[in-house]
């Protein structure tokens, strides 16, 4: 049924081929010698380039390895373990999420196991299962698979351009090789385990499985990230082109800049100043305060106590000019709660280990599962706020921020998660008095560093990069709320009521 | 029913007080003068304690928060967070354990969630819970009790030892001050909403969780990790004798080799040269080889796919001299895995987020939920092999590790997982040939290190340590296998025989 070398041969039955699995279709081979000759070509260069990265350390390569059932995506795995450096690989392999992974977002689980640049991650069970489970469908809903192809699309654009590489392999071969290669391994009680009974169905489920494939491919085929479709029926020539494929990603250098992830930069908007709108002068009487305080508090307390919070989670965004009292409204907010139910990230310039992935990755990795409260002391904002003002980020970079912020947020709210974000607002002068304060105090002045005197300075550029964040990112269900902030009270009030508020009106 | 100043007075009812609550019993109070002059000293005193912690990384500090129901621990946790820069305090809150945390055995949530050195947690909801459940207890099980509490000495000693230093708070006041905070807090909806369901019930319990506090203090008081008592009556006096504790906490300087956490160092053994001894010249025939493989694989595929080992879990060690055949023994085993079920980690020297944790806790966080399958490419007994041998660990610290990874091994063991150590031994002729062959090898080159030549002339003092090990930890829960690894065929096979016949006699 193979033919001798891996010329092409057009199958009996055109109908059900279409261009892009002719070739593999056609279940080409190599023969033993063939073999060996490229295999030490390949291994050497699969070495050299996976050392070559790991120095250079600018980008990860993920594999996505995917498939006809039965086409040998294990095998092929054990192969890239033995011909690359298997302790440079992690082989992240997905089942069917657990508890864990179900209390959080789909991709919760995908960006937890992103490999630091220069390594190499494996992918099994990726991100393409909920599409391809619904290309697999006897009528698949065409709106829900564009949803998810969207989806992936924006995810791979978004870590393309972050220095994640991808490569995808489609593992494909004829119905009848197949059924052979399942025949073959069943005949002997050496290899019969080998067949799982995913592979004993393939058969009746080919065409559709085939047909997934197609939808999947044509769908979420990119430059940045591109699907080669691997001939899997000889097992020869399955490990070379596998090898030839990672080769080639591996040597594609990172050219992160000419991946336009959400489309071209954001246009120029009409910037409404609403910082400087804001009514600074709001008060709160000393008196009422704390008795609104205290009633506040037992109101956020019963809300989080609620039976129907177990199914929900809630995000908390605090932003603010340094000074503007983002801890002692924080801690207003947690004074009722239990300790157990929330965690602080107080958010500062990222760790090693942190920059050699992209910038979204460690705030997914502090997202709260359901149930629980995360709070943020500054956030992911700081890629269009500090990162773009001091200039640590380019613009191509921090503009695309904008909308992939958007989209990790929608995630959250789609899952359940209630996202709030604050922006508490001072003015320079009370800023100014609240340094000098700090400076005086023998417990507050290690909340005040050069940086905040810096920082200061470039008060005007902050504000700007505060509104056009302010005007990019509030929307409806993950809503920015301004706080004027000169007095703490009004503004610890202000917080709690649109947390309250918020809550007892969405649970 | 205060006194005025911080005096001590014994209750009416003496045989309801022991001497370790005698104070605390007697509801002392501090008045606002004598609270705010205190307030400024500790408060500047903690910061500088601190930031002098931090700057010098030598030891974290965890902060053990228990005590009676209604004692206001949650407002300690919020007072410690505004006295110190809480940007450098975890508060690690446990509650019930999830999905996730069940999967592992019960230290494992703790473990993950070690701050490093510098830093400090304050945990709530400790590894004292299991003990004080129990011994709040109507009849509670004196040996349970005493189980509970040597493990916990032994981890915390272990702790102490490897840098974390450790203070325990019990927060405590009379019955008669808790039922009156109790009531003062209902009596306004302003704070109402603080009285949890527990903090209702505590005056039924009352003499049963006292009683419970004093077995834990006195099982589990240590030098290296003191209890101290915290007088809770009084909101103010309960901060400041927090602070003070805190604070003496971090001014006692590391002193971990002065722990002796297993006693004393391990008395020299006669030791048996089980490397010695072995049958180098087992051999495999080629020809049978391949047949029994793919038999074993496929006995090991089923069994770990049996409905049973859902409940377990495996965690399989390799150990062995350098070029001893680890990676391709390794191979054969997940040939007959699916690439979902299994993690391998290789283990080289720790990065420098491990160092700043005890050696332990890169191995904790690896180790396999239940169902799953963790495979060590070398280990945690590199702690008593190659950072015995390169002089990187001092003879203290290697010696005590014996007992702390049969410790922690058998944690393991107790939740279900299976835990097998394989050490594949070969000859120092054989070793040089494959060292020959590396070399020669394009794809094998990278194996083959400087490193490698420079243990190879250890190899008398590698044999030393690997032999004291084997006799040390080769215990009957988790044993150590020794192959003999000159010829690769037969290892493989002798270590797939062992986890086969483990399996299937355990499952």
């Amino acid at each position: 049924m193979r033919n001798g070398g891996i010329s092409r041969t057009i199958g009996q039955s055109p109908s059900t081929h279409c261009a892009m699995f002719i070739e593999a279709e056609a279940d080409p081979s190599l023969s033993k010698a063939q073999y060996k000759a490229r295999e030490a070509r390949l291994r050497t260069a699969l070495l050299k380039a996976q050392y070559e990265r790991l120095q250079r350390a600018e980008q990860s390569l993920l594999i996505v390895v995917a498939g006809i059932d039965g086409a040998g995506k294990g095998d092929t795995i054990n192969m890239l373990n033995e011909w690359m450096d298997p302790r440079h690989i992690h082989t992240m392999a997905f089942g069917l999420p657990d508890a864990e992974e179900l209390a959080r977002p789909p991709m919760w689980r995908y960006w937890n196991e992103l490999p630091p640049k220069g390594r190499t991650g494996i992918v099994f069970g990726s991100w393409y299962v909920p599409l391809l489970l619904e290309a697999v469908r006897k009528k698949p809903d065409a709106t829900l698979l564009e949803a998810h192809a969207a989806q992936i699309r924006r995810f791979e654009a978004m870590l393309a351009a972050e220095g994640v590489q991808i490569v995808k392999l489609w593992y494909h071969l004829s119905a009848q090789a197949q059924a052979e290669r399942t025949e073959r391994l069943l005949a002997s009680p050496e290899t019969a385990w080998q067949v799982t009974p995913a592979d004993r169905k393939v058969r009746k489920k080919y065409d559709r499985l085939r047909n997934a494939g197609q939808v999947a491919i044509a769908h979420t085929d990119a430059a940045h990230a591109p699907w080669r479709v691997i001939p899997s029926a000889d097992d020869e020539l399955r490990a070379v082109r596998t090898a030839e494929a990672v080769l080639a990603a591996m040597r594609r250098r990172a050219t992160p800049r000419s991946v336009r992830a959400f489309g071209a930069p954001s246009p120029a908007v009409h910037l409404v100043d609403r910082l400087g709108a804001l009514d600074y002068d709001a008060k709160e009487d000393k008196d009422d305060y704390e008795a609104e305080l205290g009633l506040l508090q037992g109101r956020l307390a019963r809300a989080v106590r609620r039976d129907d919070f177990r199914e929900r989670s809630l995000v908390l965004v605090f932003e603010g000019q340094d000074a503007a009292g983002k801890g002692g409204a924080i801690r207003r907010v947690t004074r009722a709660l239990d300790a157990r139910q929330y965690d602080i990230t107080p958010v500062a310039a990222p760790a090693r280990h942190e920059l050699a992935r992209p910038y979204l990755w460690r705030f997914w990795r502090r997202i709260p599962r359901q149930g629980r409260i995360a709070i943020f002391d500054r956030s992911w904002y700081g890629r269009v706020l500090v990162e773009r003002v001091e200039n640590i980020t380019a613009p191509t970079d921090w503009r695309r921020a904008y909308g992939e912020i958007l989209d990790f947020e929608r995630q959250l709210v789609r899952h359940g998660a209630i996202v709030l974000k604050f922006w508490l607002a001072i003015t320079p002068a009370v800023q100014l008095e609240r340094f000098r304060e700090r400076e005086k105090s023998p417990y507050k002045n290690f909340k005040i560093t050069p940086d905040d005197w810096r920082n200061r300075k470039q008060w005007r550029a902050y504000a700007d990069a505060a509104n056009e964040m302010l005007c990019r990112t509030d929307m409806r269900e993950a809503p920015w709320h301004l706080v004027s902030a000169n007095d703490k009270r009004y503004a610890r009030l202000q917080v709690l009521r649109h947390i309250v508020e918020t809550l007892e009106d969405q649970l």
